[in-house]
Parts: structure tokens; C-alpha cells; sequence
């Protein structure tokens, strides 16, 4: 009857372009001080797990370098994906390695790529959510949101459920996918909306049963993957099995159908730091603002620059009558492009596909 | 009685920072195809004047460097300057040299830095100007303006003079400094001004009574400069000479204070090459401009680009949302600079001289 992190690590950060690419994902990168994104994830959850019972699921490509990140993990911790397939297939590979160690586990599922300022009480309210998902709750963590983002889905809290360890829990009304501005400014206002931070904590079985319910097919195809665990066929089993497998998140696919599902709202310093954008506001938080508005991580030297994020590689940037922008110099690809375009990076990077520059993704 | 080009090749082209540094100057970028701006400027004179009728004053640490662009170029032809002074001062030093070689001299001062299109029309144009120049004239070559510029000095012409070869030759009524916008504008909407392009053509002879007149102390200082020429006191007397040499430009030492002058406009495709904005312009007028507006000297990717100079260095550089941008990667350091901000660029190379970041001068 323990309790278990199962760290999301798969996804590179498009957004994060050029410096995030395929072969150096955004988990693998030093976004805010000398660790990587991974790293923070792993230490900040120290205090509430052994190493032992934290499991990684990434794509094979990765796991050689996540692994070397994090040494203490055992190896056969880390949950290769053949392919991404979205959160909900990830999430149900990671249930069924769990369930076969320990039929009574209850899971954190938690994010490689996110950074969280305030571990203290994070660690606190995963143990909160625990209890509450021993209650045989689906257990979702929302951030009480600091400004009405349409970047992030919301979840409506509904009737108060308890109060555990000092935090209050209540039942979801509903989760919402991201929304306009006008709806974004009205559920923030409203009092009721807290972000889809992507943590969940569930019973092993729960989760499973959920699957059964709400996406059998996944359900069947975990349970050909689970036979052949702990045996040579299951690789050659998760290869064959993979390939027919759905893309799915586990919002659509599990949250937003399931009954009996508790959201939490928590204060903890979060940032998805998803874009330039998003990581120029976390930096700020932490100081790293100048008196004109600047975000500098690089080498930098301006004339009448301001509200501007200059992020660098080894080379000097110079920038002159700058408001507003994003410059980040990767090293072999440098972007420019104003704050407000900072989403259109996706499309930037599908371009790139489109163009055949496999060099720059 | 022979007729002689002599190039200056002092200055580094400030505004071109970050690729134009003090080791490596504008006259010895390719800015404009595969040829430095220095060999576009030996390349152009070649069907006018034999090697050894081509002289260059350059600063003692470029020398090398601009001997290797031009190595039909006599060695002796390159002039050291100690240390730059202005263009008078270099003019008078070319002088006292091409004075000694031949009292019968006739000088063309040209640019080491700037570009001109129609090749054939400024060999035609120097050779009516050597003839003008023989009648004792100082005579300047003015450039038709494609624009009321605000970056040049303008001058206006006076009566018509004689025509010489199809061109029209005027007396020069005066030398305006950089006007304001608005006075460019009448200047322009005149028809009575060219632009000053600082290319001169006089005699010897002429030029040397110039500085006896008008600037008297520099006189004397080349003449005890040119009383050690071909002695080995030569180098001791010209570095001594040269720290008390006051720095003036020809335009307010002579030019603006002369009689007899004269000016031919011209229309050869010129441009001064001499900031972001101008190397754009020439780059558009040559066809390097794409339907958005764009003149890209890089590898570049861009989305919703406009009107933007992108100039790189082996790196990809991208874009999102710009327009009337300036950005140049020049390997180790990057400009991203709006286009109205380009005459800015030297206040910026400033303020690394302030900060001594010389690794970047």
C-alpha cells in the first residue's frame, strides 16, 4: 500500500524552439538555473519518495539521457514509450507496471517539464491528495490561476468534498479545454476555475477501471502489454501493441467523463513554462527582471530595449529599440519574434518539418 | 602628367556592427557578392588606371590585409597612416607621396567602402573630371539623390561650368552639411543639390596650395613629413608628425572655404553602404528582395516577415511577426534592431567601447 510518482517525461517543447528540438527535449534542458527540468522534478519530490518508487515513462530516444540525470533512479524505472501517443496511453503503460508491482498503489501522475516554485507545500499536497485518492477519488492538482490565460485548461470546481492537512478538496463541475479571452477573464473572475495543471493522483485500480469504462480498446491493449510482463515478449509485445494504439490525452480521454473526481486548489508557484513567454514571466518571479522590463539569460547589451527576453548562447546579443520581444540564440538557430507571437513558435517548427530542416528540429 | 587614384581605406563602417569590426572593416567585408568592398573598389578603377597608378592610405593594421586583395598593387602604393585623422590630413599624406612620384599629378581621392553599379559611367565620369581637374579646378563628384537623405552632406550647385565628355560641369555654390529632414526635402524637390560622395578630383599642385591656404599647420606638418621621403627617417618623422596632426575632414578643411570648385552630377548607382538600412537598399535595388519586402543575406525561415534585413552567418536565423527589422548574426555576437533605429547601431559600438567589451570592437 504505497504511494508512487509517475513522471510524464515524454513531449519536447515545441514552443521552446530553438532551443528545445527532438534529440534535446524541453525536460532535458537548464530553462531556470543549473538543473535541467527533469532534475527539478525528481529533487523536488525527494522528500516524499523513494527512489524506488518513482517510474519515468519517455520514448526510448530519451531514456538514455533522463536515466544519467537521474542516477538514483532504478533503471527498470524508466517506462519506455515506442512512440507518443498522448497522456491517457502513457499514463495506462505506466498503471499496468505499477498494478503488477503493487495491486494497492496509489500513483502521482506528474510532469517532467513543469516548474514549481514552492516544493514545500507541493510535497504537502500530494500527500493530501493521497488520502483523498485512497477515498477511491480521481484526484486532480488545479492551480489557482494569476491571470486569465487562455494557455491552459480550467477545471470548475463544484460542492466541497473535505478539508485534508489544511487543504480544501472539492467535487469538479466540469473540466474545460483552453478558452477565449472573454471566458478566461469570466472564469477567473467567477472565482471557481483553477488551472488542469496535468498531476493527477489515483488508485492503480481506479485508473484502470476507469480505462475499462471509458476507453476499452486502450483497456484490452494495456492487458495484451501486461500478459507478456516480466517476460521476454514484452518488448516485442509493446512494440506490436503500440502501433494500434489510440492517441489520446487523459483529459478527454478518462477526466472529463469520470465521476467521483476531486480537484484540489493549490497556490505553489507553478509555471508550465510552455513558451518563451511563460518562461520570461517565471524568471521575472524569481528576479530576474531589470529595471526597464528585461528578462536577460545571455550575454546582452541594449539601447532602448524594454519588456524584452533575451535568451543566449556563448554570443553576445545586441539590441536596440526593442519593446515586447523574444531573442534567443540556440546556438545553431537563433529566433526572433515579438512576445505577442510567441504561440506561432509551434507553427515556426512545423514549418521546419513541412521544409524537410531536419537539422533544426 | 599622368593621372592617379588614390583610395582611402581608413575607418571600420560603425553602423555595419556587428560584422564590421575594428580588425575587420567595411572595406574588407563581402557586403555585396564574393568581392570585399575594397577589391570592388581596385576592380572598378582597372580599366582607367594601371597598378601602379593606384594608391591606398589604410591604417598601419589593415595594411596586410588590403595588400592581399590587391596584390597587383605595387606594395609601396599603400600608404600607412599611424593612426586615422580625418580625411584631410590622409588626402594631404597621398599628396606629398603622388607629388614626389609627379608634380604633373592628377589625383582622383576615391572610397575604399562604398558601391557603385554603373562601372563603365564612373571610369567616364572620372576621366571628364581629370579634365575639368587640369583647368585647375577642385572637382567633386556629386550624386544624384534618389531620396532627401538625411545622411549626407549635400552639394548645391551654382552656373554651369562646360560639359565635358556628355557631362554637365557647375560651379559649386556650397557644401551643406547633413541636413534635417525638411531641408532635405527642399533640397531635394530643388534640383540644384547632389549628394556629397567624398570622391574628389584635382591636381596635385591644387590641393597642396588648398592646405597652404586654408589649413597652413597641416602644411607645414607634411612637409616635414614629406622633406624625410624615401630616407629611413621617413617612418620616425611621419609617426612623430602624425600624433600633432589635428583631425579634419576635407569638406570643412578645404572644401567648404574653396574657390574654383566644381561639381559634376552623376547618376552611376551609388551607394555609401553605410548602415543596415543602406546595404538593404542596395541589396533591393540589385534584386535580392523578396515579395514581402525581404532582403535575406542568410539561411532564414520566417512566418508573417516583412520588409526585414536578415543577415547571417552560416546559423539559421528565424523569424515571426517582424517588420522594417534589422537582424545580423555575424557569428559571435547578433543585432536585432528596428529599421529606424539603424544610424543607433553606432551608439550602441559606442557604448561597447564605453564598457570595454573590446572582444566585440
Amino acid at each position: 500500500m504505497a504511494f508512487y510518482a509517475l513522471i510524464m517525461a515524454g513531449g519536447t517543447g515545441t514552443r521552446l524552439w530553438p532551443v528545445s528540438r527532438r534529440q534535446r527535449p524541453k525536460q532535458s534542458l537548464k530553462l531556470v538555473g543549473d538543473r535541467t527540468m527533469f532534475e527539478h522534478a525528481v529533487d523536488r519530490i525527494a522528500p516524499l519518495f523513494q527512489p524506488e518508487h518513482i517510474l519515468v515513462v519517455a520514448g526510448s530516444d530519451h531514456v538514455p539521457d533522463l536515466s544519467q540525470q537521474a542516477p538514483e533512479l532504478p533503471p527498470e524505472n524508466f517506462i519506455v514509450e515506442p512512440m507518443g501517443r498522448g497522456t491517457a496511453p502513457a499514463i495506462g503503460l505506466g498503471a499496468i507496471h505499477l498494478h503488477r508491482r503493487d495491486p494497492d498503489a496509489v500513483i502521482s501522475v506528474l510532469t517532467a517539464d513543469h516548474f514549481i516554485a514552492d516544493v514545500e507545500r507541493f510535497c504537502s499536497v500530494l500527500g493530501a491528495a493521497e488520502e483523498v485518492a485512497r477515498e477511491n477519488y480521481l484526484v486532480t492538482l488545479g492551480i489557482e490561476p494569476s491571470a486569465p490565460s487562455t494557455g491552459y485548461g480550467y477545471i470548475q470546481r463544484g460542492s466541497r468534498l473535505c478539508a485534508v492537512d489544511g487543504f480544501e478538496v472539492f467535487h469538479v463541475e466540469r473540466f474545460t479545454e483552453k478558452p477565449s479571452e472573454e471566458t478566461a477573464l469570466q472564469m477567473v473572475e467567477s472565482g471557481e476555475y483553477t488551472w488542469n495543471s496535468g498531476m493527477f493522483i489515483w488508485h492503480v485500480e481506479r485508473i484502470l477501471e476507469e480505462f475499462e469504462a471509458q476507453m476499452p480498446d486502450l483497456r484490452v491493449q494495456l492487458a495484451e502489454i501486461e500478459a507478456a510482463l516480466g517476460t521476454h515478449g514484452y518488448g516485442p509485445a509493446l512494440d506490436r501493441v503500440w502501433k494500434r494504439v489510440t492517441k489520446e490525452s487523459i483529459d478527454y480521454g478518462v477526466m472529463e467523463g469520470a465521476e467521483e473526481v476531486a480537484v484540489i486548489p493549490v497556490d505553489i508557484g507553478w509555471s508550465d513554462v510552455g513558451s518563451w513567454g511563460s518562461l520570461g514571466e517565471l524568471l521575472a518571479r524569481m528576479g530576474r527582471r531589470d529595471d526597464r522590463g528585461n528578462v536577460v539569460a545571455a550575454e546582452h547589451i541594449g539601447l532602448d530595449t524594454a519588456n524584452t527576453l533575451v535568451f543566449g548562447h556563448q554570443r553576445l546579443i545586441a539590441t536596440i529599440g526593442l519593446n515586447d520581444m523574444i531573442v534567443v540564440d540556440a546556438g545553431d538557430a537563433i529566433l526572433v519574434c515579438p512576445m505577442e507571437h510567441e504561440q506561432e513558435v509551434r507553427d515556426l517548427v512545423h514549418l521546419l518539418e513541412r521544409e524537410d530542416m531536419k537539422d533544426y528540429l
